[in-house]
């Protein structure tokens, strides 16, 4: 790999992360990249609390894709899992709508047990970092929760209740991070995006994986002051998991990377999207960005590895400039 | 099954029990006695927190064995059990003292998330032993935690700390059940006691099952108003299972059936031993109590029912005195 990283050893990246998407980029990137020039901000809009343990849906995702630890196949949980807990607990009249594999539980019951201690969950992720043998920065993008609502056509839902247990199915009509306006970044967090060269937003739902991350006060202007890239997680009007696309047309866009691009407006210099897009080149180069396009689907570690050259060399070719 | 339980419809059983020894009684009294018949008061001085989740191995003993779900090797958890949780802990640099099987772990999971909503210990187990198919009444003793704190040589340790991660070790020198003086017993204990023809105190170790029980105030003295029967749980100077044998030596006092007899006297009408103390059936006697000597090792489910049958024919015998 040390060809791969000719060149970038002086690029230092801030990854603004949710979950699959995210995951596959930023491990990409860590293939790249030295640890010390890589920091991985992590939404926790998704976090919530089930049969009294604290799951955080994006960390575990992005954590287990760096440890090499995740499911590819489900886009959660932990590879090379078992069941007993989770069918016991179905047996014993405990809820069912959310899974929770035997090995995924260790992570939910440490980190539970060290919050009610009163450790900040940044501790307690780079804890488990640690023992993960992830070496990058992993920062939760905040220790105060800030539990997404999803406003639908029936009613408003938490976030998991609105994914999991409804699969996405209401309508939506706008979300809320609650308490997100006295939420502060973690420790880390300013500091990470300010020495960051390039702030890349992969490739995650805008609306519920990176909107909570760039509304906590103080992470959006300190993001504005830097080159800042996008990668578009629509392709061809679809997302490859989850309901980005959907919750589009349902709040009235026309789902796009060019609507992605008009998102993130006035945080961006650079757009990357899929070849399946080129037709809003114009449309978003009109937008005022440097844009590339390329192959954005992440298939396989290879995949992930190539496309996150691409995405550094562009962050570093629009630095150059 | 109807043979056995011919003549026994009208025996009202009130068990006092702590772990295994207990439990195997329990499960044979439940395979002689309708359900209706049959309650069992366990002893929660073992109880504690363990990586948040609040574990009863007493009460979850009593149960599995009661359900026939118990691991029969090792005398605690679950038979046909996996360990995916526990060794997931284990490597993130969790506590490895305290084995945890991922079934076991849901009941552990389910009860700490119950516990932490305000529902009591005894509802709970209320609503597992429904889940389990349990159709006799588990009482934990009280709904308020009495915690056993061993005193020994090497200062003072809470007990599971002696007893898994000491290995009882530690020279013991006496025992505490803290905030005792305030726990109150749970629903249904007085009645259960009160409506008892026979209250059997379980081969179980007296020092830290049975006291802990006895101990909370208002039930010892509504067992002396009944007939009272004990097993011993010391089988010529030795247990099956646990410490109380060697708790019996540092404490000063030879371990043997006689011993335990002493050690229930003023409580008693009679006491059952194993036929390899019939050295002691004088001196028992001698203590003012019936007695009732047999094969008291329950090596598997055969052998509970046929102890049981001698145990509850003892008791009827007693009675109609």
């Amino acid at each position: 790999m040390s060809t791969e990283k000719k060149g970038t050893d002086l690029l230092r990246v801030t990854a603004l992360a949710g979950g699959v998407g995210g995951a596959k980029l930023a491990a990409g990137l860590a293939a790249c990249l030295p640890p010390s020039k890589l920091t991985v901000i992590v939404n926790i809009g998704d976090d919530f609390d089930h049969l009294g343990l604290r799951i955080c849906p994006d960390l575990d995702t992005v954590c287990y894709t760096l440890a090499g630890i995740a499911n590819p196949i489900t886009g959660w949980g932990r590879a090379e899992e078992s069941w007993g807990a989770y069918e016991e607990i179905v047996n014993l009249g405990g809820s069912a709508w959310f899974r929770l594999g035997d090995r995924d539980l260790a992570t939910h019951i440490i980190r539970t047990n060290r919050l009610r201690e009163g450790e900040p969950l940044s501790e307690i992720t780079a804890g488990l970092c640690e023992m993960w043998g992830i070496d990058l920065t992993v920062l939760p993008a905040s220790d105060d929760p800030i539990p997404t609502q999803v406003y639908t056509e029936d009613g408003i839902l938490p976030f998991q209740e609105y994914f999991v247990e409804n699969k996405c199915i209401p309508k939506v009509r706008k979300f809320r991070f609650l308490g997100i306006e006295h939420a502060h970044p973690t420790p880390g967090v300013i500091n990470a995006i300010r020495a960051a060269d390039i702030v890349v937003i992969c490739p995650s739902n805008p609306w519920v994986s990176i909107d909570p991350i760039l509304a906590i006060p103080g992470i959006y202007d300190e993001v504005k002051q830097k080159e800042v890239i996008a990668v578009s997680p629509i392709i061809a009007g679809e997302t490859i998991k989850g309901p980005a696309a959907k919750m589009y047309c349902e709040l009235g866009i026309a789902p796009s990377a060019f609507a992605v691009a008009q998102h993130y407006i006035g945080l961006l210099s650079g757009f990357i999207f899929d070849i399946a897009d080129t037709v809003f080149e114009k449309d978003i180069k009109n937008l005022g960005l440097s844009t590339f396009i390329t192959n954005t689907v992440m298939l396989n570690e290879n995949e992930r590895q190539r496309f996150a050259q691409e995405v550094i060399e562009f962050s570093m070719d629009l630095i150059a400039k």
